[in-house]
C-alpha cells in the first residue's frame, strides 16, 4: 500500500484490511482505538477489540516530520523502515522483542504485540522497583543479537548484506552524532540551559584530552560495522516485568560499534544509579551495581559460549589455528568491546547531562539541591570513563571507576 | 549498451559508436587493436589510430569469468563497476589516475589514456631503476585519496554514499579476507608449495600471537569504513617513470581502512627491498629505504596540512574545540594508522611468501639459494610487523624493525 497517515478514524479499516491482524482479532469487527504516543517521533496506537479488550495490538507509524515540532520539522519517515527490518532481525536472534503481526516499509507501519503487562524500564527504576532477571534478559538479547550479526558468525557475504540493509538509516545516525558526540560538548544552542553546572562545562571545554577521546568515539561510531546495534538502547527502549524482557524503539538500528549498545545500556543504568545515590537509596544503588556486574558476566560468558560453537565464520576458517588460538584472540577481543562500552557510556552520560536530552531520573528529580548533586556526579563519572576507558582491563576495573567516582 | 564481449572483431565498431572516444580519434576511422593483458581478470586492449599510432587508448573489460582459468571460473564481471567508480572518484581528487575518456558499467568497460612512456614500478624495481619523485607522488596520491573519503574531511551522508556506492564489492573483498588474511597462515591447497619453507610455516603454525594479531587485523578490513581505499595498491598497480606515477587496477575498492593502502605499499617496497638485500645490491636497498622514509613524511605531512585546512566535518564541528585539540587528536590519529598500516603490511609480506600468489621480486629470482635467502629474510620481517605493529609509535620505529630483521 502506498504511504498514508493513518488516524483513529481510517484505522480500523486499514487493520481490518490485513489478514494477520485480522486473524488475531478473529470474530472481532469493531476495534476501540487510543492513540498513546508519547514519544517525539512517532504515532502509537493501541487498537482493542470492541468486546474483548483484552485482545490488543500497538500500530506505530513514523509521519514525514518530527511529530513533537510538527509539520514545519522535516524528518524522513523511512526510518520506520530501519525500525521495521531490525526488530525483524532480532526477533529472528531473541525473544525479547515484541511479537511483530504485520510491516509495510512503504506505510512506514508496524502492528505489534502490545506488552499491557510491562512497564517502560526507566520509570520502574525510577519508583525503586527490583528485576531480579533482568539483568540475565538484557545481556541474553545483546549477546545473541550483536554476536550473531558480526564477522564472528556470518558469513563475509551476509554480514556485508546488513550492511548495504541498513546503511540508508544516515538521518538517525546523523542525530546520534550531533546530539550524543558534538553539540553537549560545544556550545550550542540546543544544549540545557542549566548555569549551575556552568563550572564543570566550562573545565569539560578546557579538557583537551576527554575531547580527543570523544573524537576518537565519534569515529568509531561512524567508521565501524562490527554488528547490527540497536542505536537507542537507554532504559526508556526496554519494556518489562518480574519475569519478562522486551527492547522496543530500534529505529535508530545500523551496522555499528557493538560497544554503542552496551555503552548506551551502562550509562542509563548508571544514571539511575547516581539518581539514588543522591537520593540516598543506597540499598536500590548497591542493587544496580550488582546487575551491571551480572549483566556484563551474563553477556560476555554468552557471547563467548557462542562463539566457542562456531568452527567456521567470515574471520575464523575450520583449521585456521589451534582452538587455544580463539582463547588468544577472545581475551583481547573482549577486552576491547568492554573498554570501547565504557567510553561511549561516559559520552552517553555526559550528553545526557549538558545536552537537549536529558533523562528524566536526574532531570526530573524536583529538589534542585538534590539534581545538583545527581547531575554533578554524572558529569564526574561521566568524564572519568572518557578519560579512562582505554585503561580498564576487566569488569572489575569498571566497578572501580564507578565506585571512586563522586560529585564535584 | 547492455552487456556484449569485446573482442578485436567488434572492438573498432563500438569504440567509434562513442562520440568522447571518435574525438579523441578525430579524423583516423581505422583502428589498431591489440590485446596485452597478462591479468589475470579481465580483458586489456592497446587501441592506435592506423595512421598515427601515437594516437592511443586502453579499453579494458571485465568479463563474467576468471580469465586465467576460462569461463569454468565464474567471477562477477560487476568487479569492473567498482573499478570505475573509483578510478572515477580517485581522479577528481587527484592527478596521478590516468584520464578516462569513456566508461560503461553494464558493459563492464573502460576506455583510458594509454601510459605508453611508463612501465610498471614492480618491474622497474626489479631492474634496480631509481625513481626521485615517487615518494612523494605516492604519499600525495595516498594523503589527498584517503584524508577526501573519510569524515575527516566529508560530511556524514557523503561518508555514508561512498560506502553504499561500494558495499556490492564483496566478491573481490573476500579474495582478500581469504588469500591475504587466511589461507596462507594455515594448510591450504591453494598455498605455494615450498618444501624449503616448511619450517617457517610450521613455527608461524604454532604462533598464537601472531594468529591473533592477523584475526585482529583481518576484523579491522571486514569492519573499518575509514575511506575509499584502492584494495590491491602493490607495486604492480603503480606504472611511472621519473617524472610521472599512475595508479591503475583498482578493481579491488571499497570503503575500508586507510592502513590496508599504505602497509600493502610498504609491503611491496620491502619485498624489493629484501629481494635486493639477496641479491647484496645494497645501494638500490638504500634507495628503497629512503623512498619508504620520505613516502610516509610526505603522506602524512600533507595528510595533515589537508586536515588543518577543514574547519567542519562529520567528526569536527566548527567550535567543538581550541584549535589545539586538533593536534592532540592528529597525534593519536596518525600514530595508530602508522599502526595500522605496519600490521597490514606484515600481513601483505607473509602471503606473498606462502600464499597462491607471490611477488616476481622473489619468486622470480632463479638461483635457489638467492631466493630462499630472500624468502626467510621476508618471513622475518613479515613476522615482525605482525608481532609488534601495536608497539610502533613513530616512522623511526618502523625502520628499525625493518633493519633489525634478517633472514633465519
Amino acid at each position: 500500500m502506498s504511504y498514508t497517515i493513518l488516524s483513529a478514524s481510517n484505522l480500523e479499516a486499514y487493520l481490518l484490511s490485513l489478514p494477520d491482524v485480522q486473524k488475531f482479532f478473529g470474530s472481532s469487527t469493531r476495534l476501540d482505538i487510543e492513540e498513546i504516543g508519547d514519544g517525539n517521533l512517532n504515532f502509537v496506537f493501541l487498537v482493542r477489540a470492541a468486546e474483548t479488550p483484552s485482545q490488543a495490538l500497538i500500530v506505530k507509524q513514523a509521519v514525514p516530520y518530527l511529530r513533537c515540532v510538527g509539520e514545519s520539522y522535516p524528518l524522513s519517515k523511512e526510518r520506520m523502515t530501519y525500525e521495521i527490518r531490525s526488530l525483524e532481525h532480532f526477533a529472528t536472534l531473541t525473544s525479547h522483542i515484541p511479537r511483530i503481526y504485520y510491516s509495510d516499509e512503504a506505510m512506514s507501519v508496524i502492528v505489534m504485540e502490545y506488552l499491557g503487562k510491562h512497564r517502560i524500564m526507566r520509570q520502574g527504576m525510577i519508583a525503586g522497583t527490583l528485576y531480579p532477571k533482568v539483568a540475565a534478559h538484557l545481556g541474553d538479547f545483546l549477546a545473541h543479537c550483536l554476536f550473531k550479526t558480526s564477522t564472528l558468525y556470518l558469513k563475509s557475504s551476509e554480514h556485508r548484506h546488513l550492511v548495504a540493509q541498513f546503511i540508508g538509516n544516515g538521518e538517525l545516525c546523523k542525530l546520534t552524532e550531533d546530539f550524543v558526540f558534538t553539540a553537549p560538548f560545544m556550545k550550542h544552542e540546543t544544549n540545557a540551559d542549566l548555569p549551575e553546572l556552568a563550572d564543570l562545562a566550562e573545565e569539560m571545554a578546557q579538557d583537551l584530552s576527554l575531547k580527543a577521546n570523544i573524537l576518537a568515539l565519534k569515529q568509531l561510531f561512524m567508521n565501524r560495522s562490527d554488528a547490527l546495534i540497536h542505536g537507542d538502547l537507554h532504559t526508556g527502549s526496554v519494556m518489562l516485568n518480574q519475569e519478562e524482557t522486551y527492547i522496543i524503539d530500534s529505529e535508530f538500528a545500523f551496522m555499528g560499534p557493538m560497544g554503542f549498545d552496551i555503552g548506551t545500556l551502562l550509562a542509563n543504568l548508571l544514571m539511575s544509579w547516581v539518581a539514588h545515590g543522591a537520593h540516598q537509596n543506597y540499598a536500590y544503588q548497591a542493587w544496580i551495581l550488582t546487575t551491571i556486574e551480572d549483566f556484563w558476566q551474563h553477556f560476555s560468558s554468552t557471547f563467548r559460549s557462542l562463539w566457542n560453537a562456531v568452527d567456521h565464520s567470515a574471520l575464523f576458517e575450520k583449521g585456521f589455528a589451534a582452538p587455544q588460538l580463539l582463547h588468544v584472540y577472545q581475551e583481547t577481543y573482549m577486552c576491547q568491546l568492554l573498554q570501547e562500552s565504557i567510553g561511549f557510556a561516559g559520552c552517553e552520560i555526559l550528553r545526557r547531562q549538558f545536552g537537549i536530552a536529558g533523562v528524566e531520573d536526574i532531570r526530573g528529580i524536583d529538589n534542585a539541591t538534590v539534581r545538583e548533586r545527581a547531575n554533578r556526579h554524572a558529569v564526574a563519572l561521566g568524564r572519568s570513563f572518557v578519560n579512562h576507558y582505554l585503561h580498564v582491563k576487566s569488569s572489575a576495573d569498571m566497578l572501580a571507576l564507578i565506585k571512586e567516582s563522586h560529585a564535584r
